[in-house]
């Protein structure tokens, strides 16, 4: 198994079946990854640390989801100069919490927040991927084709419901 | 000057006027205190080090302000269990960002809140003498002369405004 | 048993489910309580009795559950000098009429206000619990125990978590 | 001078200049009122005095602003049961949280809430009026009277609308 | 079967579940009432109707709920002088905008708000009846009776999360 | 000058300032219009005339301004079957209650709601002109041209911001 | 079959359980339309492809259904001078954000923005035949006849209600 | 002068006062770049272009600003794969209603999104630069150095607010 170079770190287990989203999209690109459990509140040693030896350890880009106080994201981000993409995952208030403490950062540290919930940790992934196909073009032609087999999708889509209608008629 | 065994601390020096209203009422009750600024996103080590030695400096309370994304109170009560107290300061959205998350903190690491802006500052610092006054009756005191004076400066606004309405009519 | 010296105070007993977390960290920590049923609309006398004695009775904090116009947080800060922790309880909109009428109160009185729900409740009770540590070295030490474990049960959660992955590679 | 039979009770004179159209209003319609500054949170045993002896003092109606956490409205209503009308009043958060706050009352104890600011102070005397109507025949008649003029002074602003349009066709 | 002297007004079958709190606490204190259904939107007719001859037909309140965009309780308001309080009903946005539709009425012509759903419908009952109170001391008197049963059905809620307390202790 | 086929209909000439731009727009097409005031709750007889003639006397669109609980659009949707459109106007809390209280009309009674204020109003006679060319090719073509020209704007404006570049660099 | 007129587009088959509701009101005013899945993200080109030739392919309205950051309704108005309907869907946040993305569109391209949901859709369909009986005096008597049974529909809700209450009485 | 590698595009030029402040650091970390005006609704074709066009131009980072319905962010996202960063103006509602637009983006297209405003645009350029540091041992250690500015500049500000505060005592 290669190293990683994608962490999908998350502040519980509670929120892995939300972060497996992010990890089936790194797996279907064959990027190496690992999923991480640490929590800015209940172990912050544990966090810094993660975040202190990621780039050293080949990391380049770490995928963070948390919600309520969502400051996981903010946190990791602050110990480190590689890129991390926050996912706001909704456990109050319909996730509108977790989504202003990830993406409203002051200025100087960076989060480049997704959507909330399942499709923000897919996105997670997918973004993490459109960063490393900046200098990987293999990766970037993979990421062309991903996006043609989604216009293709929706083409799928239009015919069956324009079938539908044509048979209900 | 005896050691602090309050901090006001914010993330920039920026909010100084905010929490100015937290330092005045400590000076008014004669608690020692001092200011910092550190921030969780821009110097998070010396975030860090403060919540480690607060304890064993003599420190007590420490009340905390922050804007936006405002992870600097749940930040320090990751690494301290002193009592940490967050001031949500309006820096954008009417500062609904930073109360949510200040105040959505997860199990384990409470953050106990105040309103936002100038008169949560005051009432951090009033809540942090209510925390010292649990053990010192001198303290216990002077909250309740305090709040009788609260009492009387109503009954003063109240005696004018129907003074006015009678010399109006 | 041992006289209280904490009171989780809630508006209805339908609140109970989300209070007991309180409580049953309290009881985890050896902290005598009681829990009490006051209204600060439909019993304003009782709340006003009970806020008014509970500092002569010897209680130190008072925990506040409510939801809505969730003023009796507020209420018994009124009629006390005592720190009054409050913790808004989603009974519409998310819990967020609740969390803001419990933390925006005005200067002079103030309430420490947790997050919406349940681990506000239990963060009510770590947040008395902290406040009592202030001139208790031995529940200061259980607090620090109590923090490692936190952060041993994320380690724990960590490594199954990886390992999972590793067998499902 | 006879004997008010309406309260305009606000928690701080800062709020005189909003409540004042209140007052303006029952002097327009010959209603007896008084002005009352007392807090919730600051003079409460003043707030429960008054709440508990405007009935037996003669007064009908009790028109309440308040701001953020607008508790004053719902503490009087708690004391006493004639009818309490809130006005929110913005004093952050555009009045969001003095709204929830004041029209979020629990079952059993209403109170009547107007809109946010001047308006809503100026509506809560009418309402009032309204209230009192109920049984007052010439009162009534008056409201008739006022309903007719608002039609009117429409009627003039559209009049002049359009002969403004026409000159500048 | 007396005349009705509260009008309860819906503007679909949808929310009777929800009114129906109101008919019952108007049915507990003896007012005559009836319900009916009409659309500010889709039956303006039969709503302008309805409001325009309450007054004549010796209504003296009119509890109106709704829901979404919530036209209701205004559109009565505009065509009657006798008191309007508006109900408004969760039908979507957890019941936010039927909340703003119904309290942010222009000056000149008020609606009494209640809260959110069931618990505003019955507290929308109970306000109406703390009007017709006013020049009613036969009612002044049942409302007392109602406000102490209230405060000792607490005290009985109380009582038992007291004891169960001491028994699982 | 020919008989109006818009209507541009407001509550308060307070807001003409708003529906100026609505105006303007319809100059700039050659389309006739008519200002209105009138208000859904001051003057209701002349909101429901104005909806009940407006087909008969020749008008296609009639679009409507208002703010806070506005429901001057749903009423007169309520009373007529010409397409209405609605413009949000900011009166207080960002004009959020005007929008849900525009555009959450129940199902039956549409109205095609704007955004809020200034642009809402201008894209409100867009939007009339819109409906108009549907069985006007003239019209038509002149609304390719206006969206022509916006493009050209656009790169003006881009022409202008990379030119500044290239001088300061 | 006759060729279309209206456009009923959704960015997802997810969607059609909502937008359904929008092709029913058509069927029953006898107005042809067709269903179509484009994504304004996914299947930009086809989204492009079908507002810019909707026009010279007959079609008149075209009413859009998105959820999250609904951005389909706009670009769909970006590319054409015919009136574009959007419907919020519901798919996080209650819709508000749905809500927000259709209906704050800039100056110069409007987009008529309906209720979120269900209710939504079919007002949207109930637009589009608005604009379509501008020019189309049967349609608009259909119309007509459509609202009278909207009023009728209210009155036998109306007569349903009094008789279930006069039974229960 | 040499050909950029990141685009920084608004839809307006009242927007460039904002995204000057991406700009600004851009410079200061020497990396070329364009200022672009497209507006998603006015000049679509233009945007389209500009995004298909940026991967062959050498272009490895798109920032993006818009206010409102912000869909400019989304609508470059659909028509490249590369990296687009989202900073949300406020130009109504605090910005919420452009960064929820900006952010809530729909599974397969992602937005980096920034926070509101000009703190979001300063980090936009930041996190640009992140991304390109991934592949850039240089410019990763340039993001190093400017870390560590950012915790002294801190250190600065502590140290000056401390010596106020000693002077002041």
């Amino acid at each position: 198994m290669p190293d990683p170079i994608v962490i999908i770190l998350m502040g519980s287990d509670h929120d892995f079946s939300i972060m497996k989203e992010a990890g089936d999209i790194l797996d279907s690109f064959g990027i190496p990854y690992e999923y991480s459990v640490a929590s800015a509140h209940r172990s912050p040693q544990k966090t810094v640390d993660l975040a202190k030896t990621a780039e050293d350890r080949g990391i380049k880009v770490i995928i963070v989801g948390a919600g309520k106080a969502a400051h996981l994201a903010g946190t990791v981000a602050a110990w480190t100069t590689i890129p991390v993409l926050g996912v706001p995952i909704d456990a109050s208030l319909g996730g509108l919490d977790a989504l202003l403490s990830t993406v409203q950062m002051p200025e100087g540290v960076p989060v480049g927040t997704m959507g909330i919930g399942k499709s923000g940790a897919k996105n997670g992934a997918l973004f993490a991927i459109q960063i490393l196909a900046v200098s990987d073009p293999d990766l970037s032609l993979k990421l062309h084709q991903y996006k043609a087999r989604l216009a293709r999708e929706v083409d799928e889509k239009d015919r069956k419901i324009k079938e539908n209608r044509r048979l209900s008629v």
